[in-house]
């Protein structure tokens, strides 16, 4: 597993073995992982977001399977890591949680074809969709509900490529402990590849750039001190407290 | 005038006196303008757009004015800066040019009250917010319409904010020479200050960020080979050819 992690003023990726971290800048450095802060684990040019994608999802909410993805931009500003706060904006009364699955992109690319689409991604980690629903609705574009800082929690840490099945993982989110959301990636309507694909058509994608993959059925509103964890089976558990 | 420039690999922000760009960076060398590639002039970690923003924009389409403005994003990826070519996307049928005001930010800021807005703004430039109409009206969301490669020309140099007037500048577009938008800034239904003000209380600003104002009536079609001109008074004409 890899994370990006800060010591003192000093930034770096590194690799997690248990509860040691090793630099992977010039230093090869070992740190324990509790004298480090936790960052989100990639620093993203870019986090391009993915609507309505689940097939549980879309028969619960009775809607057609739609065409083609529907995309939003999350900007980097909204980026907090494992333990990172969600602020409740004072302007919004109805605060969702959504968890996905979000895919970190490896090499700068383009107009990536569907069967190499594995040659970009670097791994996968988890991602919180945070929704001011209120101000989803009344805006009609997403971009302000869905924008505000810390509204892009991303990690804990980055489980690489070849060690992760993005066809067959659970997935599931839990507010102070119980259960909320509980499906499975192969529930996606557009898969991995496919957003690749898609999204790589329209824009060229940077290292360290995140794609979210949708939410499955289950998002509800979250309040203040709530505590909301978002799981994927073989990548771990995002934990973030609302304040 | 400011601007940022590419000589040989290096790049560098300089400041352009007539036809002398003296570059910023440790050196302050000087350079002709005539051996430097222009490039954006800003390299900004987020593009926040702003929908329906001119009154008489408004009146031609028969809507009303919104309550608060309508937010999105255009990633990084989409920068082209004065005669970067604008590449017509292969499944768009309907390209337009929007011509439109920049601000860009100079300092990292959140939630800067309207009568600080100017503290937070280094200067202004012209932006061209590309849309693949079509794709905007099948996707709802504006975001893949909006977020193609080359669809956000800006440029060609920054204005620096105490230069310029944003309550009372002219701004046009032209297509092939022939005049197509023709109305003044002080038509925006939300000022520059008020725009700062709402979007800093959603997301912090960075140094370099493009805060992009809407544009007036008259937008209209690009066909390839087309040239598109956004004329702003006091800041200049960004050039860009449609391929």
């Amino acid at each position: 597993m890899f994370g990006r992690f800060r010591y003192n003023n000093e930034v770096f990726y590194g690799e997690l073995k248990e509860d040691t971290v090793i630099s992977q800048e010039s230093t090869f450095m070992e740190y324990d992982l509790s004298e480090l802060e936790v960052l989100p684990p990639s620093s993203p040019s870019k986090i391009v977001c993915v609507g309505l994608n689940y097939h549980d999802h879309a028969k619960e909410l009775g809607l057609n399977v739609p065409e083609e993805p529907i995309l939003f931009i999350k900007p980097p500003s909204a980026l907090i890591g494992q333990h990172g706060k969600i602020l409740y904006p004072r302007n919004s009364n109805r605060v969702d949680f959504e968890a996905e699955l979000a895919v970190i992109i490896g090499k700068k690319c383009k107009s990536i074809a569907y069967d190499r689409a594995y040659d970009v991604i670097a791994g996968f980690t988890c991602f919180n969709d945070v929704t001011a629903r209120d101000l989803q609705q009344k805006d009609g574009q997403w971009t302000r509900a869905k924008g505000f800082d810390t509204f892009a929690p991303l990690g804990p840490f980055i489980t690489p490529a070849k060690d992760f099945n993005p066809e067959d993982a659970a997935i599931r989110s839990r507010v102070n402990g119980e259960l909320r959301q509980d499906s499975n990636i192969s529930n996606l309507i557009f898969d991995v590849p496919y957003l690749i694909e898609f999204i790589s058509g329209v824009m060229t994608l940077e290292v360290g750039d995140v794609i979210a993959t949708g939410t499955p059925p289950g998002v509800a509103e979250l309040h203040t001190g709530d505590t909301v964890e978002i799981e994927i089976e073989g990548i771990g558990t995002l934990i973030n407290e609302v304040a």
